[in-house]
């Protein structure tokens, strides 16, 4: 029974959704992950000849430096067009740009402010097109890293208990890891304001396969908890700019509200963060977001390698 | 009988405007640009340790990727400076950025609004300039690359008849392909609304050299035509936006244009296009203009390694 | 006595301040740049694998360049971010920037409109930050590149006349300069408006160790000195038009200014000039500006080679 192996192919693949990943899938992504660390410092020459195209229709410097680092860490380059660039070129469709960037380049990470803009992309597209965040919606290559940094903290993602906290509505890369976390055997919290709740479409998915507790409280819930993922409050989804204040110092982070959390939990966010943890959190055991950053690179390589055919 | 061969002398030389080219040069470049084609898809070292600088003074993401690709698959790589930075940098004049420039790269690829700055860049430069489109005059390299698209296609350019359709007047890719052609035994048909009629310079030139047909009416040579070039008609070229909009819709090609088309005329664009190409024209088998693009690339490496003396 | 020899580690070290560094040190870091002279015309491989990142929070396409072109000539590769797209991510502090770009490259180049700016990263960085420019104070890398083209043109730095012209106030440039220029027997002059005078704190700290001639005359010491060094003054600084057009024509650089000047005698400028030095004077043989900016890449490849560990 080789099933299992050889449903694995990711050469050509398009990584445009976190949902079209099975678990076995994921697993197998996470462990090349893995194997990437000692290339990430070493350095490889596995994408040797290789162009990345980074087209961000939206400003993303961190997920942008992120991709082109492991580019040039499996010895491939980059080229790509920034959102002040692009939109000056109004007019012309994501469809005619991509099928002009695939002439110039053997892989893409599209950005966009529009859902659907990455399949639509990979629809159109000969090269392999990877998702760097789209819409409200998708941001795959996150969840991955999410799920690896968990995996590589804990030794396992099985059997743990995760909260999500902040903005669940409109926050994309929450959608993308509760969706892969329901792969998995996990109890999951969900701890934010009532107006910026988990989407229902995603809520109804996940609770179908995991046991889900909605509205939780993060003090009642901290001393049990393994993996508290902290997400941002924005600004600009409320009118009202004393409900902000109000809701925002309610879902942050300081010393205080981790004085009852277990010694080996630990503390992630996509970043950037602005104020929802506290820096004198930096040094606690439990932080780990910048360690996360750095997983970003580990996992991003291993994508484009398997995309790419440089790993199986 | 030596003299063409000891005339063709590429290394140290500036591609400042397709004038500067004989028929036998353009030929030359067609050539490697053909030989450059398995280097495209499995890469090379020919470029390796030389820096292109590509000084984009006004933004075309298009040529600026193009020509970075095309360093990238000779093993050579890039540094550039985008329109929104330059701008800020107001003050510095041009000769002095280029005599900065050429301290740190091997070539530079210019684009600017005004003419003559290509011209004016190569006088002070120390390395080659490659006008990168500069004003409403001139953009040689879209030039080779439509030259090099039709041989390719078509197997010869002399013979062909050809048709160059949209605004002839502004568009600066149909002035140094006009001058380009008519070193080719061709027939020009030109296609054009009377506001955006061929400059006279331009015509006047070429008048001398091969048959020209103005005004012509595209349904009654479209059996005829063995290329059919389009451009896009520009709205800030009207005041009016009802005379634009009557002019665009007469100018557009979808597949009821096409009907009496040779099977094997073949369309080309040098994009992007707004809607002057119908998506429906996209998957007929004219529509040539995404293989441009690609096309684009190896005419770039044949280019760029003739002047940095990697080829002769 | 190895004593010397022994204090001289640059591996890991960060180039933030121009007073962080030795005589000794210094003389060693323009050895090291004139050990690179071969290799940036025949590039090398030396740092291959490594990775600078450029944060540049205030546009400088010229530094920018510079190290780019450097790094790539020692076979190391860049990724860097714009202001442009970096006033966009406003909220997140530059501590949080630093602990995720570390993940991304092996050294930083930052250049910020904030003092203090390149020792906050230094403090939070785990990979050496090299300040390119902060604040009004401190452009390190220039002053380094200063020197070494005034021992390049002049065989040596002990012993020679020099004079700094031009807005010794907000100019940065001439702040790490005169620092660095203290550590050497040299006679400094300061040619200046009354309100652009040589910053008190700077200027106390470099009285103690050379002769410092205050407001000299121009014209007076010109047939003494062996360096003028010019500087632009900026619109900016004057509340009132004509006190800046008056002031800006006394501070100009002209044949005539030239007529009573050594003949190897050498003018130095940082760059941009707008308009401080005229034209005619370019094709003298005092103008080095120009070689200036060469030696620009050397320097700073001679900088990322050493804090990188490629040379010690």
């Amino acid at each position: 029974m080789f099933l299992g192996a050889l449903k694995l192919e990711f050469q050509g693949r398009d990584i445009v959704s976190i949902e079209d990943f099975s678990r076995e899938e994921i697993n197998h992504i996470l462990d090349v992950s893995s194997s990437m660390e000692p290339l990430s410092s070493k350095g490889s020459d596995m994408l040797k000849g290789k162009i990345l195209a980074t087209l961000f229709f939206e400003p993303s410097t961190r997920t942008r430096l992120s991709f082109e680092a492991a580019m040039l860490k499996l010895g491939g380059s980059n080229i790509g067009l920034d959102s002040e660039i692009a939109s000056i070129k109004k007019g012309e469709n994501l469809a005619d740009t991509v099928r002009t960037v695939e002439n110039y380049a053997d892989a893409i990470a599209l950005r966009h402010i529009l859902e659907g803009a990455a399949k639509l992309a990979a629809e159109f597209s000969k090269v392999p097109v990877i998702n760097a965040g789209t819409g409200a919606e998708e941001h795959p290559t996150q969840a991955f890293i999410d799920l690896y940094t968990i995996r590589k903290e804990k030794g396992k993602i099985d059997g743990l208990k995760i909260a999500l906290m902040g903005d669940l509505r409109y926050g994309r890369t929450v959608h993308s890891l509760a969706y892969a976390l329901a792969l998995f055997n996990i109890e999951l919290y969900l701890v934010s304001p009532e107006s910026l709740r988990m989407r229902k479409d995603v809520l109804q998915t996940i609770k179908t396969k995991i046991p889900v507790t909605e509205d939780a409280n993060l003090e009642t819930i901290m001393p049990q908890i393994d993996v508290l993922y902290v997400t941002r409050i924005q600004r600009e989804r409320f009118p009202d700019a004393a409900e902000y204040a109000k809701l925002k110092g309610a879902y942050k982070i300081d010393l205080k509200t981790l004085h009852n959390a277990k010694k080996d939990m630990i503390i992630l966010h996509p970043l950037p963060r602005i104020d929802e943890i506290e820096a004198e959190v930096d040094n606690t055991p439990q932080a780990r977001y910048f360690q996360q950053v750095g997983n970003g690179v580990v996992v991003r390589m291993a994508l484009l390698a398997l995309v790419l055919g440089a790993v199986k």
